[in-house]
């Protein structure tokens, strides 16, 4: 029988770089988590352990830093384009690199009548992502987010399911619909800013959700992403993936008490997930952008 | 060799409710991680397995939402106070309540011009603690906050420390200082609102963090329980765990790069751990608050 | 512009199952997550919020533990296959189904001279894992593991890479390699035990990982793979992700000690990262096997 | 008002350290995770800022690392009398050092016949914990493990409880009795050989939760604490918190199937949380040693 090396990958992951950029007195930050992922010929290190053509994770890591300081970081995306255009370009053994971003937002304390200049608290509503890939002819650009949590106390249903011999569910008329947003789209265009695109990006997903009178999740899920799309040019497709996170109203009736949609039990497991993409029909072949 | 009981607790931990309020089309939500712990007289059910002195931890939970339906949740401490009463006042084998709660807050999401006014996102800059303990005579509260991560970018020095054989760490005339605060206040009158009260030490808490120019996070910390105590009379002691959250400078010299506090590595572990106690001279004793 | 569904799923996460088995007074236990994951013609609930083609995530949760009571768990494999069968058979609007497992290993608790024979204690090495396609036609399965952390505290070296501008770290000829091992492999033909044939994979993951004299992580991560195709004539296809947890050597110098590779910090983030695949040159295509 | 500062302490926390010890080309592995806190007059600190009395952090850090190089690491508790003493004597300004440790174990990968030497494999089953105090005059050393979990899958009842108007649970002639084991054991005197006396109660604790016939969580946890002490005499107090793993026997009634206790839901959220102490009537006062 004969082995051989299959698609592989290696490079530095989660490093953490906070950038302070000065104007007088004022400062900003942007806080990021940068994992970079190369690749190549890389026969020999995987077979004979000989390194000639591997750029250490040392030095993927200290590059990071370095970007940072020579160009800024004026966007994830923007970051990690010219990362992952750096290491295609500066390494003839590197053919492609994907450049994943998180970013944690911060805002200014407020104190009194006005801002702190410098000083910040972490605003953790949801994680920004990014993930960017450079084959040396072209680049794609996903940006996203994570953990941003919303929930309808009503203007959900859920019934008209198919029955079978393992159905116990009753059907409901009025329901909690509560997920946690995890989002990707994907750019046909480049933005003229990429702070505007995603906070419009954000801003859809959000009043969709709020918006849209539900008989499923999945209905939600379909109407999140065609919201981005509809206002959004330079998007061409959305990637969701909603856990239902469930809400159980409480049967208060052994304690004489009615339960009117006011007391629920928030569970944790298991736990519905939808899964879904939403794009425009004329959205351009997705090459290695998911990967 | 005699064997003895020491003291014990046992109750139903994580009982997650959430509780919504309808005015007319307007919902209100308060979203809540309640757990009990009560004690008395258990020998019997640790030495011989006799239950006749256990009120089971199930019906503790049962208990936990239907108050949450009877009396609705107007604060974590307020609620808290009422559960712990009730079990101290209802049972005979039961001389001894504490209630933990955390809270997770949620704010409307905009549309628009309007709120949506049954749609929510979770606001998960911290997460609102408290404690109450009931013992039948007095009931005592702590509330608290924790996971609030605040980072000053400049207006931080360390140096004068003691140098012995294993010191290496250069004295810093300007650095980051970061940490994520968790704090608890101890109560000695009952406020009006608790929310508002709340919402005040919270402040305290952020501004002196910001307005401190800290000679080292010892300092801040005492400035962060002494604007609580000099602003909040209905509070008479402040317990901070500070964890330093290393923001360390990148040496790009190699590079050929300054450095000039702008780029910096957000280090995990280990970390620095500051913890104290800030309180007012005439503070009552604390009796079980703390426990 | 005009907007389409694209691919979809949906289903119940981390059905949380434990069966006992009990043969007499000896009692045998499986613990597993079981995760569902079914798709077919959605479109209607995703755009009209009609729901005649769902079979509800909850009904998949009580099939889950009925086909537990009716079918036992003889391994994870064999139970995500009956599962995956289950759902494309008897549902006309399902056409594929993904069983995503996760099992929890229990050891017997051994007291004097003999085992407990219903007294069981979790063996957290790690995480075995399984994933299974069927979509009518066909079935594939893939096993794993992951959470299994190895160290050499020898025999690592790690040189002759490129150096670039960026480039500042030091070549090794002897470091501690220490990764955590997340691996699947795929099946070209179905064991007669399931359960040996997933001992004999991890026993060769752990033995390629000592014997290997490393050049490089990449080096042994190919040994691994290699060692099981070699080994298991069952399997087909390896793929390993393997983070490189970085062990440095403590610079003792300033309080005049040596550190002739004794003492390590082992450090968090950031770390390398190693992903590739193995395979046999004469491997069927994977098909869905890997989403 | 006047305000003043209360107990407070300062250190380095999670020092991960990894000491190897070569004997010919047997290596030897211990695995730690180590924070100091240290206290004393750190009334300026506080109030001023001045750090005259201030040991960095880093140096504690420093410590750490070249203690595990001069004295090596024989155990947990024998590594932190070490430290802690160092602190209180050589600081005339630190007059309290706490250390807290943990331990993670590591097993040789057996391969063929034999052992390799310098490979291990991480043994997850629990964490071996340890915590240090010294004031100079005193110390004190509790030893524990956390993160064991156990589960009799019979041989539990639980009923003859109080029933209130809350209560709805039924009483139990057989269940299942899972648990997380968190505990920890002060000693009156310096045992020879702490692995042994470690392994030892880690047993008594086992054997005990195997052994008992349980007819509640709180006759398990004092049979475990009693048989730790009257097994080894160097143990005078042992603390114990166990959550109730609760394992629900899921209802399949509605598709015609019985479940004689062979199928269950490990459920989260919400649990049982036991917590108490069993000592001897002669035990020492516990000083600090708990804090």
């Amino acid at each position: 029988m004969s082995i051989k090396l299959g698609p592989n990958r290696y490079g530095k992951s989660e490093n953490r770089v906070v950038r302070v950029t000065k104007t007088g007195g004022v400062h900003e930050i942007r806080d990021l988590n940068v994992s970079v992922a190369l690749s190549g010929d890389m026969d020999d290190t995987h077979i004979t352990g000989g390194n000639a053509a591997v750029l250490p994770t040392d030095t993927q890591k200290n590059t990071v830093f370095a970007f940072a300081k020579e160009h800024g970081i004026s966007s994830p995306e923007a970051f990690g384009l010219l990362l992952a255009e750096h290491f295609v370009d500066s390494q003839p053994t590197i053919d492609h690199a994907r450049v994943s971003l998180e970013e944690y937002a911060w805002e200014r304390i407020v104190v009194g009548a006005g801002n702190q200049q410098h000083s910040f608290v972490r605003s953790n509503q949801e994680i920004r992502t990014a993930r960017v890939h450079n084959n040396g002819d072209n680049a794609w650009v996903v940006t996203g987010l994570k953990n941003l949590v919303v929930l309808n106390s009503t203007g959900s249903e859920f019934h008209g399911y198919i029955k079978d011999k393992y159905t116990t569910l009753n059907e409901a008329y009025d329901r909690v619909l509560a997920t946690e947003v995890n989002a990707e789209w994907r750019h046909n265009t480049i933005p003229d800013d990429w702070d505007k695109s995603y906070l419009d990006a954000r801003r859809c997903l959000l009043e969709a959700f709020a918006q849209t009178y539900s008989l499923s999740l999945q209905q939600t899920l379909y109407a999140m992403g065609n919201r981005v799309l509809d206002t959004c040019p330079e998007i061409c497709e959305v990637r969701l993936s909603l856990p239902n996170k469930h809400h159980f109203v409480v049967d208060l009736s052994p304690f004489g008490l009615e339960n009117d949609n006011e007391v629920f039990w928030a569970a944790d497991r298991p736990y519905g997930l939808i899964e879904g993409s939403v794009l425009c029909e004329d959205a351009p072949d997705a090459g290695p952008a998911w990967d």
